[in-house]
């Protein structure tokens, strides 16, 4: 128990900052609170995002096995006209979230490629 | 209900392929369900970044109204260590949970610049 909280403490400071010095106590605290709120979306990101490529991987594997072509692009139009009315909804820059989504994509792509390899070197290809 | 149901089909279309011709139906069908995954996922990271990007804001304010500087070395030090160490714990890329650590912190910096300039419009300056 106090071995996990010594782990932590060493391992991320929540309230590391070089403003700390300067700053008036209760502007840091409230500069602090929000970032603890910070920390917890990238955490719950970076969850979703795991998640979202473990379904990607599937989509890969699926292609590979049964050699469909790696793009869709009637899928792609369609997810990119949702994304941009998810967008709006949450009040979000909807070329921001076109974006994002091509971010991911590009990463996705890298991993299909993998795929693509791996799967080509198992069938002796 | 129909209304909504007619608006849903017209808008997005989550079985949209341009595959949908040359294959297996038994293929398709597990392709839609993890592309209804996907989709889940996505409305998810969207919602979430919507949410990162309230609390950024409110960061922007209050470091314009106290005249804060922009970056913090410290803070930013400390949130990339702390993300390597999440990603390595979701299985995710370290060195692509830090270019998406990067690629969103692009996107705050745009806002913050947006914040500042609205504070000093406000303020006079």
């Amino acid at each position: 128990m106090s071995e996990t909280t010594h782990e932590r403490s060493t391992e991320y400071d929540p309230s590391a900052s070089s403003l700390s010095g300067e700053v008036d106590p209760a502007v840091m605290q409230e500069l602090l609170l929000i970032r603890s709120s910070i920390d917890n979306i990238d955490a719950a990101l970076l969850n979703m995002l795991a998640e979202r490529f473990k379904c990607t991987q599937r989509v890969g594997w699926l292609k590979a096995r049964h050699q469909l072509p790696a793009s869709d692009p009637g899928r792609e139009t369609a997810q990119i006209a949702r994304l941009h009315r998810l967008a709006e909804e949450a009040h979000l820059d909807p070329v921001f979230a076109e974006k994002f989504l091509n971010f991911i994509i590009d990463e996705v792509i890298r991993h299909h490629e993998a795929i693509s390899e791996t799967h080509a070197a198992e069938s002796g290809l």
